[in-house]
């Protein structure tokens, strides 16, 4: 299955996300381009298209914080990756390891709730 | 935190990671509008909007397949939430337990690349 087979958002991209392969923990949400896909399997590491600054982003080429690719999977109906990845430091630009660090809700109990 | 500061992409939605809580896989990415979150917020279980219907998705109310919340987490630029749910049976409608069950790429070694 190629990019070409995917189903893209309005803008052409496809959302990503991105799992560390250490300790399963969900890192972030980022987007690919066609070009962002190819890239990442060229080079094995994670590149993006940053939709703030309408640029490739290759992950970690500021920061040190490299993403190296361990897998990709696509979900049934074809538009979103899963990827998971080899995170060097830290994903979130804040420092932490990922960028899910504020909880909203947690609930007790929820299991029986109808 | 509320679903008014959250960072809302053109259509008005946010997506919505899904883990499992038992074994930390990703099952699913969907979206939530407003109402979709605080539906999800008042029941204790996952509500969406579903993008291809045009309406509320209350998941599990067909199948059965209920995601009971555990815990909501936003990133650090507030435009993706993170689930943690409980899973009764699958979350997939093709009767996988993830949505991801189609390898793109398996990687080897790819820590050493450059």
């Amino acid at each position: 299955m190629n990019f070409d087979d995917f189903k893209l958002d309005e803008r052409g991209l496809i959302p990503v996300v991105v799992q560390d392969d250490e300790n399963d923990q969900v890192l972030m949400l980022a987007y690919m381009n066609k070009e962002a896909y190819e890239r990442t399997l060229e080079e094995g590491r994670m590149v993006y298209w940053s939709r703030s600054r309408g640029e490739l982003w290759r992950k970690g080429d500021t920061s040190g914080h490299v993403q190296y690719v361990r897998s990709l999977d696509i979900d049934c109906d074809a538009d979103t990756i899963l990827a998971r990845v080899i995170q060097v430091g830290a994903a979130c630009h804040t420092g932490h390891r990922s960028c899910f660090y504020r909880r909203l809700v947690q609930m007790d109990g929820s299991e029986s709730k109808k």
